[in-house]
């Protein structure tokens, strides 16, 4: 089979959608003005809500309050109350155009001020601006980021009741990635600037550091407050400055739905265009590949005058004479960041295979199979047959046990092999063609429990040329199948038993139960198991994105927190990083939970069957149990967080070593861990990892540390997991706890036995 | 009105419910011995579950093991299984008489082992036994305590396993407030001799320093890991030694439903006879006072032998001649401790008449009444009535203001006297006496908007011979009343408006909305309201018992922790204490949230009204509104918590001040701030406090600081409360964020004005 062609080929067109964004305009474009925007390559415009004369007059309002007050007691007068909207206040009006505007909340204003006046106001502002913009039908509103003394909770609650004006009103809050905002605000006064000075607090002033996270830090109050609203996104300032990997991938994380790109992000190349830097082109390209990419806005990159006629407070009209010097020139590009933006787009590399497979699989959350009680269907089971690694690296395992059997077996007998949930037969071909391939004669059996698949093996046993008829197609439960018999009808056992259950966690579909229901038809002293081995790996992640999407889900007596989830984790961060990763590696510090090893003892099955009998250690007594105790697990693994952070939940992944030579040392394994993938199994989609979500996230101060406990529980009849968090701050030479989780439990969604 | 008879008098009996526990105790007792040890005074007795036949067969089982391990590889054995309970292994049966013993599951096992086969087998005994116990129809199990180098959560996790194995079995876990257990175990090995050795920590054991409060987050994580369920409570050991008084509150407010007594507790007074120190006996009275004060169990205070016929393993049979003398014996008293006890609950303190008022209300959750909305029944006028210190103080406050009035209003005319709301009638009456005390004649007016207390009004004006038809009874909601008018129908002013219109919260009642509304007829330049000011006030509890209760409501959609509820709070723990507080007086750290000043400025209630006419600071406009923006308010307040805790909720208290004279100095005030009531008004009993309850309960590391901000919000039509609580981290000189609760809002079940 040639792997390169079993995928398709990247298909998928990134489109960027840009728009543009000026500081300076001070009044609804006309839709004129928006289709020669267009005409340019824009998608898009920003457009004030209101006016300058709005402005002013809310200016005059404050002030006038403010002095007033100062000539009485405060407590006598009444907060100032803006009037309504005037047609003066607003350019901005009802038409179909608008879904190519974007509102912006008037920049002057302070939501988190620590001045009550100021803070009130604000706020009206904000609720007037916002209900008269969805009142036009605009969607998308754009507020700019808290000022830097704002109390985050106060700017928070504000958004929060912002977002109740309109049912279809989208609020961006404008935040830069670190530190201060580069878009200007084109108003002389701003709010912050009639405050009262603050009471000054100590305590705070000497303690608090800044801290390259702090913005983020903002966000994740100002989100929380909202209770992670999906009316609520980020318009993030992409600066020329980039801060440190780490936060890029944070708030790679969070729901960002406009990357705001200002000027002086550009840098000149040589020919004295703008482009962006190298870190930028990978930032915008990981973006790019999002499930829903952000939008992109150009700010201040130029007023698009002589582009496009654009009234603007600043703009005298040309003489007669400037217009006839202009059109002499030559024709210069009037929007050059555009359209490097454009050829960005153009240049944007191929997906990784794992992408490609699963678009539009990204974080969309699937309840994991149950195999061993649902019958699969045709198509399941094509899909997992088209991955390019998974089956080629068990041919070579095959292979590689094949050539050591040789040399253990005495007779010249063939090799019997069995494939054990034989499916639609690929890894039925795989021991005929590493059979082929080392020319180790095997006896092929195949056992199927699914008669639907069944019907399938058979026919393919009888037309496919490989295999010609020579496979024993059977049946059967794995569980109660009595092995292999010769022509004669006599018992046999197998040498090599093949199977394919693995789940996302390794053993989440029960591949030890069932391997160990199957390990009475292996052969005693020398029969292999493929896969040899296998083992459960977790990190803790952030993921608002699922959280969020969970939040929405109906289920409101929690279950559903108590559901380990498939899924193709895309926009997530990790918390933890081993201590082997570099600032530009980031590799994730994944843990293993534990382990399973095939075949299982004897002895230990002996107890097994047993304790299911009811007599283990208690000769003559009844009804005991604890038959599958012995696959039973449970770890209990810290994680350093270096950076402050909000844990949604764990990310499971899985190892396995098909096959390991004790005679030449060659191994084959597979992996979906992120840190092992590459080099054991690159390019394998069979599996996106697992994830186990925490009902309420747990905040990780920066350096603190994460205790997760995890159990694989077992009553005999069914299999489920258990998981919970401790949160412990570590820094300053004293451990003392600071959270923990509420337990998740899958008992009652366990994978049945 | 005479106050001391206004009460009834502590007619609630202490009855403390004594068992007797013995560590030596092998067997189950028969109903013989209980019947005696009832005779005796005994309330109930502990019985061990299983024999040592039991443990002696658990222990040759782990060691066979471990020795079978040691000569293999571990992954090849499986994990050892108890085979079920034999005759042999439990004297335990089901018996009516099963209500008096409380079951004690094995004192040397270990559920929290680091070594995998100690846990696991010690889960084992833990299920066995108490699934046993359940069977058998004892609804009582006593656990003792992980030991002391143990996982709390590999020992919550599986306390909340056997939590389920019998829907009536309640589980106490048997915990000292400190340090270590002085209750013995009574058999030889403990499993935990027989655990490997845990693997060196170097971090953990660097970092974790010994703290006071170790059992109590061992206690924390344990009932976190069983969502505090009501089955899960605490045997607390209550030592010779108690901890700080801290401390002590914190497990007050814990779920305690034994309090044991080991022997070593007690101390000799001057005849000999054990008694227990003052320190133990006032914890004793704090929680007998609770609604459902905890049993006391004494255990190993002697073997009842001699006194009842116990078997025991090392009782010998007396020889004829020791049974002779014994009875030649003074007889001695065989249960001085249970009599110290006795006697302790007969000598109990009277409880304080808010105790008396609210038996039976501790901790219990009601709605805030809405007056404006709701017509009062009689019953519940009748109760508020019954204060005896609100009406005293009120009749106080009029009479400084009369007096004061008396000096300013010219002419000798009678002082106009108005009570808004006026119910049924007694503010009338006490605005009567002050004039009739201070000989300043009034003019009395009574308004009322409810038409079944209006009935009673005009009653009592025909038949009270204070009020000898000399009050002018009006039926009008007061915000319509067109005030009071002489004989000639002239229109006059009020001089003193009397209400009482607060609520646990001062505002909460929408007292300022209804006192803005009757202000109209109030006396322009010399009108008095009583109350003339009036303060919210909050501090951060923990309260287990409510935050339990809450969890079992009905309503999953979370409505339940969006509301102020009125509640005596009882059983609870203050987070953070006031920086003058001594150790000894744990003064609460309560501050101020807010406030309001009546009669509020007229400039204010001009405004309002242009604003409910939609016309304010915008002539000409139509539709504006804000009226009630002036009652709106909003607090940030930080509260330094010294020790770790977890914070469920908000406490909130009031203050006002009744009436202040500027003249004399004179100041009647009202407060149920814990922290000022008993200066300003002991012995209240009208209103409970206000509880604003988190959904997740937020950790607070030693030395946290809490951000509570609250907001009273108002949209013209209702007015709500929001809240919300970060945490911080100020140990080490650094300010991190920690954590944050989600915010609270009232908003859908607001006041409605």
């Amino acid at each position: 089979m040639d792997t390169s062609t079993a995928l398709p080929p990247d298909e998928i067109t990134t489109i960027f959608y840009v728009g543009h964004h000026e500081t300076d305009r001070t009044e609804n474009v006309s839709y004129d003005v928006l289709s020669q925007a267009q005409g340019l390559g824009y998608d898009f415009l920003t457009v004030p809500i209101t006016t300058p004369a709005f402005h002013t007059s809310v200016v005059s309002l404050v002030k006038d309050y403010k002095q007033r007050i100062s000539q009485s007691d405060s407590r006598e007068l009444p907060l100032p109350l803006i009037p309504p909207l005037t047609p003066q206040d607003s350019t901005l009006t009802p038409d179909d155009s608008n879904s190519l505007r974007v509102a912006v909340v008037s920049p002057w204003i302070d939501l988190g001020s620590s001045d009550p006046v100021i803070a009130h106001i604000s706020r009206q502002v904000l609720n007037l601006e916002v209900a008269y913009a969805a009142f036009c039908g605009v969607s998308n509103v754009l507020v700019y980021a808290p000022t830097e003394e704002a109390d985050a909770v106060g700017y928070g609650r504000a958004v929060q009741e912002a977002l109740g004006l309109g049912p279809y009103v989208q609020l961006h809050v404008l935040l830069p990635m670190s530190g201060e905002l580069e878009t200007d605000y084109p108003y002389g006064e701003h709010l912050s600037e009639l405050a009262a000075p603050p009471d000054f607090d100590a305590d705070e002033d000497d303690s608090t550091a800044k801290d390259e996270y702090d913005v983020w830090a903002t966000w994740d109050t100002i989100r929380s407050l909202c209770s992670y609203s999906q009316k609520l996104c980020l318009a993030l300032e992409v600066q020329r400055q980039l801060p440190c990997l780490d936060l890029q991938c944070r708030w790679y994380s969070e729901p960002v739905r406009l990357l705001v790109f200002p000027r002086t992000t550009f840098i000149r190349n040589a020919k004295g265009y703008p482009v962006l830097s190298k870190p930028h082109q990978q930032l915008i390209s990981r973006f790019a590949r999002l499930r829903f990419p952000p939008w992109m806005l150009l700010s201040d990159v130029g007023t698009l005058l002589g582009a496009v006629d654009i009234p603007a407070r600043t703009s005298p009209e040309p003489t007669p004479a400037e217009a006839t010097s202009k059109t002499k020139e030559k024709p210069k590009d009037p929007v050059p960041h555009l359209r490097y933006l454009r050829h960005l787009q153009q240049s944007q590399p191929p997906r990784p295979p794992i992408e490609r497979f699963g678009q539009g699989y990204q974080d969309y959350l699937q309840s994991p199979l149950q195999p061993l009680t649902d019958n699969l269907e045709s198509v399941t089971y094509e899909v997992f047959e088209r991955d390019p690694v998974k089956y080629e690296w068990y041919e070579r395992a095959i292979a590689v046990a094949l050539k050591d059997l040789r040399e253990t077996v005495e007779d010249a007998r063939p090799i019997v092999v069995a494939v054990a949930g034989a499916g639609r037969g690929p890894l039925v071909t795989r021991a005929l063609q590493a059979s082929e391939s080392t020319g180790v004669a095997i006896d092929c059996w195949a056992v199927e429990k699914n008669p639907n698949a069944y019907v399938l093996l058979q026919r393919r046993n009888a037309t496919d040329p490989l295999w010609s008829n020579s496979v024993h197609v059977v049946k059967s439960d794995m569980r109660h199948w009595p092995g292999p018999s010769n022509p004669n009808g006599e018992a046999g056992k197998v040498d090599i038993l093949i199977s394919e259950l693995l789940g996302s966690f390794a053993d989440n579909e029960l591949s030890p139960e069932c391997l160990d229901g199957v390990q009475h038809i292996l052969h005693p002293s020398h029969g292999i198991s493929i896969p040899q081995s296998y083992s459960a790996h977790l990190t803790p992640i952030a993921t608002p994105r699922i959280h969020s999407d969970l939040l929405l889900r109906s289920g409101g007596g929690g279950e559903k927190w108590d559901i380990p989830y498939v899924v193709l984790l895309h926009q997530y961060d990790y918390l933890s990083l081993s201590p082997a990763s570099s600032p530009e590696s980031r590799t994730p510090n994944v843990q293993q939970a534990w382990s399973f090893t095939h075949p299982t003892s004897p002895q230990t099955l002996t107890h097994a069957r047993l304790r299911a009998g009811g007599g283990a250690g208690a000769p003559g007594s009844v009804g005991g149990d604890g038959s599958n105790e012995h696959n039973s697990r449970s770890c209990r693994i810290s994680f350093t967080c270096a950076k402050q952070g909000v844990c949604h939940g764990l990310a499971g992944y899985f190892e396995t070593v098909l096959y390991s030579s004790a005679r030449t040392g060659e191994k084959v394994e597979l992996s979906t861990n992120p840190v092992t993938m590459e080099s054991k199994s690159q390019d394998m989609i069979s599996w996106f990892p697992i994830f186990f979500p925490l009902k309420t996230p747990v905040y990780v101060p920066k350096g603190g540390e994460m205790m997760v406990h995890m159990w694989r529980q077992t009553d005999d009849r069914s299999v489920w997991y258990e998981w919970v968090v401790e949160v412990y701050d570590t820094a300053g030479g004293k451990r003392r706890k600071v959270g923990m989780s509420e337990m998740g439990t899958s008992r009652k969604n366990a994978c049945l036995m």
